[in-house]
C-alpha cells in the first residue's frame, strides 16, 4: 500500500504566493469596482527587450527548419550561453569560473529548491530570517528540518540568522555550526545588501567550518554601489565552500520565460566528493534542459544590445524602487532597501503585524504587498514593497499610501 | 561540515544516454571521415510544424508588448492549454479529467523524475525490466532502492517484472505487492504495448492492494492499433488509482522546447491524504512553470491545423518504424515493437552482449543503436533502435545493417 512522504504534511499554510494571490481574488471578487495595484510578488512587468525579442524569433524560424533544428540540448546547457555566461558575469568581474562548471537551467526557483538533494539528510541547513521561502520549504519536504513550532513559527532544526534592523539586516555568524548555508544578496526580502568584505568572512567561516554556502544572486543586477559583491567568487577560497545561483528573472524580465543556472567550481567537495559530479547526475538523470529558443534568448542578454536595453530597465524599475522610498519616508514610515535591490522593507506603523498591515493595506489603499511575517518571524512587523510595477501603478500607489 | 547524499554515490556508471555520447564522440574523433547514423537516443529530427512555429512567434510577440507581456504563469499551468489537453487527450476517449487534475510540466523526464518525491521513502517500486532508467535511478538518489547487486545488476529492494520475448515484453502481476508501479505503455524501450482488458487487471490490482499506479503514456502518439489504451483513465478505477505521465516531446518534436504534463486525480488517496494537494504543494514550491511561449506552443498541438501536421510527422517516423523492421526481418533478425511504437526491439544475433552488439554496429555499419542491458538485466541480449531518424538516414543505416 503506498504511503505519502509525510514531510509534506508538516508544512504550514500554503505556499506564501499562494496564499497571497487567493486573498487578492477573494477582495477582487468582492470589490470589483477597486483598480488593485500588485507590488506584492515580485514578478516583473516590463515587456522583453527588443534584442530579446528578436532573438526568441530567430531562434523559433531555425526549429522551423530541419537543417538548423535541435532536438535535446547539452546536458549542461549550450556552450554559446554558458561562455557568455562566463566572460560577462564572471571574468569581467575578474572571477575564475569555467564555462563547464555552469549548469543552465529553469530558473533559480527550481535550483535553489533542488541542490539540497545532493546533501545528506543529516546536514543542517542555516537561513538568514526572514528569508525566501523556498529554501526552508524544500528542505522541509526532504525531512531536513525537524518539528514545526506554531508558536515560534521556527523549525526545531534549522539555525536561524535574524536579520534586524539594529544589525543593519544583515546575518551575524551563528553560534551553531551549520553545513549548509543559503545567503542571497542583494537580499530577499529584505532590499539590503553586506559588503564585499563581509562577504568574505562568510566565505573563510565556510572553508574554516566545511560548511557550503549556497549563494542566490538573483537580484545582482540591480546593486549600484561599488564595495557590493555581484558575486560570491569575488572573494577569495568562493571556490571550495560556494555554490552560486542566479536567475534571468529579474534582471531581463524572464519570469515568464524561465532562465537561470547554478554554478558549482570543480574544487567544491565534501569530504571526497566532488559536487560538480552529484550535481552533473542530477541535472542528467532528472532534467532536460531549458528550451533551445530560450537558451538563445538568454544568449541576447548578454549582446551589446541586450545589455543596453536591459541596463535602461533595470534603471526603470529603480527609478519606482526610489519612489517608494522617498514616498513612504516622506509620509512617515521607517523603510530600507530599495538602493541596490528592488525591495523595499518596510515597518508596519503603530506595531501592526503584517497580515493586519497587509489587510490594511488592501482594504484602505487596494494595493497588494507582502507581509514580511510570511518570510519568517524576524519579519513580523515588517512589510515588503517590489520595484517591479509600472511608473504609474507604482506612483499612484505610493499617492494611496500617502493619503490614508 | 556538509556531508553529501550517499545514494548518488551507489548509482552505478553514468546515465545510459551519457555513456553512449561519449563512445560516439570517441569513435568520431578517431574516424572523422566517417558518416555515423544516429538510432540510438529517442531524439526526433523533423522541424516543429508550421502551426507550431506560427504560435511560438505570435507568443513571442506578446511577451515585447507591455499590453500582453505575461510573467510567472499560474501555478497549474495556463487554462488554455489544459482545457486543450482535456477536450482532445481525454473527453474525445471517453475519459473523465477536470483541467484543474492537469499539472503542465517542462517534460515527462523531470516529472517521471520528481513524482517520486511525494511518497514515502518506505514504499517499495515495482518497474518492468527492461525498463527507462530514469524511474529507478531517481529512486535510487532518493534512498528508496537499497543496494546493488554488481553481478545481476539489480537492486535489492525494487521489484523487477521481466519483460521477455515468451510473455510478449508485457509485465506480469508481480509476486511481492509492490507500493508503487511504474508502467510505460506503449513501451519504451521494447515497443511492447499492452491490451485495454490487460491494462484493466493492473488497475484492479492497484486498487486491490492500495499501490498507486505511475503510468508513462509519452508514446501514446504512435498507437495504431484499436485496442491498444492511449490513457490509463480509459479503464474503470483509474482515477483512484493511477496518475499518468504526458510528454510533448514525441507527438508534437518538442524534444528541445520542453513540454509534458502530469494528471492527477482528485480521488486519488493514500490513506487520508490526497495525492493531488501533494503534487500541488510541489509544483507551487520546487517548480515555477512552462514558459508562456511554449505553452501557447502547446496550445497549438491541439489545433486543427497542428493536428493535420503532427499526424504527417507521426506518419513519417511510423514509416521509418516500418523501414526499420521490416529490413531488420529480411536481414534474419528477430524483431519486435515498431507498430504502436517509434521503437524497434531486436535480439542481438549469435547471442552476443547488447554492448559487444553497439560496438559491433558502431565500428562496422557506423550506426548508433541502444544497448538494451542499458534498460536492466532482463534487456541484455537485445538492442534498441529509434524511428526518430531522416527517412533518408533511416535508409541508409538499414541498407548499412543488412550489408554487414
Amino acid at each position: 500500500m503506498a504511503k505519502v512522504n509525510d514531510n509534506y504534511l508538516k508544512l504550514p499554510g500554503s505556499y506564501l504566493f499562494s496564499t497571497i494571490g487567493k486573498k487578492v481574488s477573494a477582495f477582487q471578487a468582492a470589490n470589483p469596482d477597486k483598480a488593485v495595484i500588485r507590488l506584492g510578488i515580485g514578478d516583473v512587468t516590463q515587456p522583453l527587450a527588443p534584442a530579446i525579442i528578436d532573438a526568441l524569433h530567430s531562434a523559433v524560424d531555425e526549429m522551423g527548419n530541419a537543417e538548423t533544428f535541435r532536438g535535446y540540448a547539452p546536458d549542461l546547457g549550450y556552450e554559446f550561453l554558458r561562455n557568455a555566461i562566463v566572460e560577462n558575469d564572471y571574468k569581467a568581474r575578474g572571477c575564475t569560473i569555467e564555462a563547464d562548471e555552469i549548469f543552465v537551467s529553469d530558473g533559480a526557483k527550481c535550483d535553489s529548491s533542488n541542490i539540497q538533494e545532493i546533501f545528506s539528510l543529516d546536514n543542517k541547513i542555516a537561513v538568514c530570517d526572514p528569508v525566501y521561502p523556498v529554501y526552508v520549504d524544500s528542505n522541509v519536504m526532504a525531512g531536513r528540518t525537524g518539528t514545526y513550532d506554531t508558536k515560534s513559527e521556527t523549525w526545531s532544526d534549522v539555525i536561524y540568522m535574524p536579520c534586524l534592523e539594529e544589525n543593519g539586516f544583515a546575518p551575524e555568524l551563528p553560534k551553531e555550526t551549520p553545513d549548509l548555508i543559503y545567503l542571497c544578496f542583494p537580499n530577499n526580502p529584505t532590499g539590503a545588501t553586506i559588503t564585499k568584505s563581509q562577504l568574505q568572512e562568510w566565505v573563510d567561516y565556510a572553508n574554516k567550518t566545511g560548511a557550503v554556502i549556497i549563494y542566490d544572486a538573483a537580484y545582482e543586477a540591480y546593486i549600484s554601489e561599488s564595495d557590493v559583491p555581484h558575486s560570491i567568487y569575488e572573494c577569495e577560497g568562493a571556490r571550495t565552500c560556494a555554490i552560486e545561483l542566479k536567475s534571468f528573472s529579474k534582471n531581463a524580465g524572464f519570469t515568464g520565460v524561465r532562465l537561470g543556472y547554478t554554478v558549482i567550481p570543480k574544487e567544491l567537495k565534501c569530504g571526497q566528493t566532488a559536487l560538480h559530479g552529484l550535481w552533473a547526475r542530477r541535472h542528467g538523470t532528472k532534467y532536460n534542459g531549458a528550451p533551445y529558443i530560450v537558451q538563445r534568448a538568454g544568449e541576447a542578454v548578454y549582446s551589446e544590445a541586450g545589455k543596453a536595453q536591459l541596463k535602461k530597465q533595470v534603471a526603470y524599475y529603480m527609478n519606482n524602487a526610489k519612489i517608494i522610498k522617498e514616498g513612504l519616508k516622506d509620509a512617515g514610515f521607517t523603510v530600507s532597501g530599495g538602493v541596490n535591490a528592488p525591495y523595499i522593507w518596510l515597518k508596519t506603523p503603530d506595531k501592526m503585524t503584517s497580515w493586519d498591515f497587509f489587510d490594511y493595506l488592501l482594504e484602505k489603499a487596494n494595493v497588494v504587498g507582502t507581509p514580511g511575517s510570511g518570510f519568517g518571524p524576524s519579519g513580523e512587523g515588517y512589510f515588503r514593497l517590489t520595484a517591479f510595477g509600472t511608473y504609474e501603478n507604482t506612483l499612484a500607489a505610493i499617492e494611496r499610501i500617502k493619503a490614508l
